[in-house]
């Protein structure tokens, strides 16, 4: 395999899989050429006049699809770790005796830990997609037949639009369909929310098969999923383990530390003028994250401040929002609770988003790049405002993308870590594997105090005569190192083998992630 | 002009302006093949990270958007007989002086008459898309520089989609708008409903404009067009007159013979065993398919039967249906009166629908065939059950297709047509220009009488016992000759010149329009 250094610095294959691969050129600096994927012309005539897509079963649903060796078959992850869908979608495809499936979904989770035997069987020949847990160990392991590729929610929309990635078969678990296939996560015993992450499968693959639990006559309102893109539906008896797919109830982080840099990003966003009217923000379903809104919203309710729109991932926390008048709308890309699926079903506020609309890279802008403020996490930053999401300090790859590079692109990105996990350092010199370059990475804040970065002249000037703890970044390593005895261990791997990818939102190669040896 | 016998009988053109063209080859006889249409790939790094996407005027927008001799611009009908946007859109093309437009308007109205001097002057070459009234007439004297083309709403999006019509620029009308090219039909002082015949001009043309009177802060909710393919937005004071975008209020006929048709419509769905519970049926905003509605309400109120869906056009009579509880839902495809597009704003059961969803041959199924009756018009029908809707005895082209030949796809296709208007008859031996073959047509009710197609063995079956005056078609045919003194005179034209062409569903000819001397 061959590496190139690319614009910054990191070594990346120039192909992967068999596929060229394009090495980053920078923020903003790749222009895409040429014209989207070409979906095949169809004709009513193929498909039942009464709309009736049923077909017994998935394995029925998979031989008319034309199910062979080498394909891609794409899922979605809507219903996180309660998902049995795809295990038994491999299961089967184990049965039919197909092999070399390149998988595609848009993340997997411990559940499927299940699939291990068939990346070892050569059922499926490699995964592109986040491997939250189990299978990003395995691949960590230099035990996968092929390479890893990585990509946020954009980027996977990005791919799938422009014809890199071209799926043969999708596979929609949804919560509710009708028998003509239109479909959505809002109704029924498996109820995710929305299921946006199949918005691009369903109109770019080949044969579309959505899987129920929920049958309700046609029409299913609403149809998340056109019914026009879906060639077969098959009905089962449940897509999972309800408790897994959404939490009942989200609860915020008890841990002092946390409180204080959840309380520290509020009191950040109103010095640097970000809390007033008609003002938006993103926060994601990780606990800081999570407790950062009570501190917002108090600061709401002193200054009479609303804000326009509110993004998720969303919970209780930004449903109460909504209901309170503090928000004109939710723009919810995933939903993570109880209420926030309730709130999306009842309210038409709340409403689903896609990562078309969203976080596409390659559309006519996104929503993206609108947002005030986008509060994120991270597994490692470094002294030049890059970080780390998917890999830790030991190397292993542990966690996916998900929609956090494309949220890079707010006015006001802030990452929000502690300043050591485990007595291990997370402000370091140089991060394991690069996710987000730093120059747009505005401001990282930690227990140990905020560090804005330097090109963002205009909030170091917001804030000057706030009492926060501006301090620099190589200030708050520095206290973390002697706290912690000094930098995290370099981790041990082989970087003659590249076992994942990182894609950049524009498809190029931001990093490659090794073997742990 | 090269004139060929299609499948029906007609002689059809092989070539329209400078395209080719493939004959009508008998109904789902013609299967398409290929790929769909592939819009170049984007980038966010062309489009203002703030997303503000606002231009000065629509001079600078079209300027922008590369505007030259010879391009296809694109515009939506849903603003009606109230449209300015289009007048003013060619008033700024010629100031720009350049020549030779393809026009490709969903629709067009009598307020377009002013575009006239356009089609004379050479700023525009030829319309695709119905030409209701004057337009029409100009076409049907041989007037315009090209040759009209003529589709259904499913069949311009199958167009557009196929490849077969490539827009280089759309300017889409919007009611409400953010910066961001999010647009609706639902709110403001235009609002006219949804605008789902503007969502293909929106994917695929080069360069999308939004022109609104209304422009709202981000998000502009519910986005029925997607900012994410829109490049620039206008502002202007106003889109056009209010009381001709929507009626204020859409009234029934009080015409007797019509109010009869409208009974025995009602009556014929009974007897035919079409209204039980769970049924579906769609109708337009003409006279006798408003009339029919109560008639049908009666129906169902009697019987205790509630419908899944209903189809509309809407209008307050359909309106009423969802608010007496008598249907689940509204499909709507197009929205005629004030209480329909409250009701689209307000009803979360009141749903829009695209020719997308609703209308488009190529697409994996569409839900005209779901549809359990559909009751339209006609200008004409034949003995052979073949009907017209474009054109009228005196070969005057003064009618679009809408979605007509759409809907002929349900599973009982009526059509409700007085026998006879301004004494001349409507039942002829030969429709002066085919738009619906006869095998699509199930029923034809007239006030004299109801005729079953022969094909449909199974209604014939189903209504024997009724006291419904099931008849013929050549005998209630034969009853209107004696009454209006014998058939229509034949419309005088030149067959040599053909001045449109029919095109089917599925994108062939299938009847050519002819000159009248």
């Amino acid at each position: 395999m061959k590496l190139v250094k690319n614009n910054a610095g990191r070594f990346v294959p120039t192909e992967v899989n068999g596929q060229k691969q394009i090495p980053f050129k920078g923020i903003d600096k790749f222009k895409p050429t040429g014209s989207k994927a070409k979906p095949l012309i169809r004709t009513c005539i193929d498909y039942p006049k009464n709309g009736n897509k049923i077909v017994k079963d998935l394995k029925t649903a998979l031989k008319k699809a034309g199910l062979k060796d080498g394909m891609t078959i794409s899922t979605h992850h809507h219903l996180r770790n309660g998902d049995i869908v795809t295990n038994i979608l491999f299961d089967t495809i184990k049965e039919m005796k197909v092999k070399n499936i390149r998988w595609f979904p848009s993340a997997s989770f411990p559940v499927h830990e299940h699939l291990i035997k068939y990346l070892e069987d050569g059922t499926i020949h490699h995964i592109e997609g986040s491997m939250n847990g189990p299978l990003g160990k395995f691949t960590s392991e230099g035990k996968m037949k092929g390479v890893g590729v990585l990509r946020s929610h954009g980027g996977r929309y990005q791919a799938i639009q422009d014809g890199e990635v071209h799926i043969d078969i999708a596979v929609i678990a949804a919560p509710a369909s009708d028998s003509f296939g239109n479909a959505n996560g809002v109704q029924g015993k498996s109820a995710c929310g929305g299921l946006g992450f199949a918005l691009a499968d369903s109109e770019y693959a080949d044969k579309v098969i959505v899987v129920t639990d929920n049958l309700v006559p046609f029409p299913c309102v609403p149809w998340q999923i056109q019914g026009n893109n879906v060639d077969y539906v098959v009905q089962v008896d449940s897509l999972g383990d309800p408790s897994k797919i959404v939490s009942g109830t989200t609860e915020i982080t008890k841990s002092p530390d946390r409180l204080l840099i959840a309380k520290y990003i509020a009191e950040f966003m109103e010095a640097a003028g970000i809390v007033k009217n008609g003002f938006s923000f993103q926060a994601g379903a990780g606990g800081i994250s999570l407790a950062f809104i009570p501190f917002l919203k108090e600061k709401m309710k002193a200054l009479g401040v609303k804000a326009r729109f509110v993004r998720g991932g969303s919970t209780k926390y930004l449903v109460e929002l909504l209901k309170e008048g503090l928000t004109d709308y939710i723009l919810d890309g995933q939903t993570f609770d109880l209420e926030g699926v309730r709130s999306m079903r009842e309210n038409t506020s709340h409403i689903m988003t896609s990562p078309f609309t969203s976080y596409n890279f390659h559309g006519k802008g996104n929503f993206a790049s609108i947002v005030d403020a986008a509060i994120l996490g991270a597994t490692e930053v470094d002294i030049n405002f890059n970080a780390n999401v998917v890999t830790h300090s030991d190397g292993y790859l542990l966690h996916g993308i998900g929609g956090w590079q494309n949220c890079l692109y707010s006015k006001c990105t802030i990452l929000a870590v502690p300043s050591f996990r485990d007595r291990i350092p997370v402000i370091v010199d140089e991060v394991t594997t690069l996710c987000g370059p730093g120059e747009l990475i505005d401001v990282i804040i930690t227990e140990r105090g905020i560090a804005i970065n330097p090109l963002r002249k205009d909030l170091i000037k917001a804030v000057k005569n706030s009492s926060l703890p501006i301090r620099s970044i190589k200030e708050i390593q520095k206290e973390v190192y002697e706290i912690c005895g000094g930098a995290p261990q370099k981790p041990k791997v082989d970087k003659n083998k590249v076992v994942a990818i990182v894609k950049w939102v524009d498809g190029t190669v931001l990093d490659s992630v090794y073997r742990v040896i």
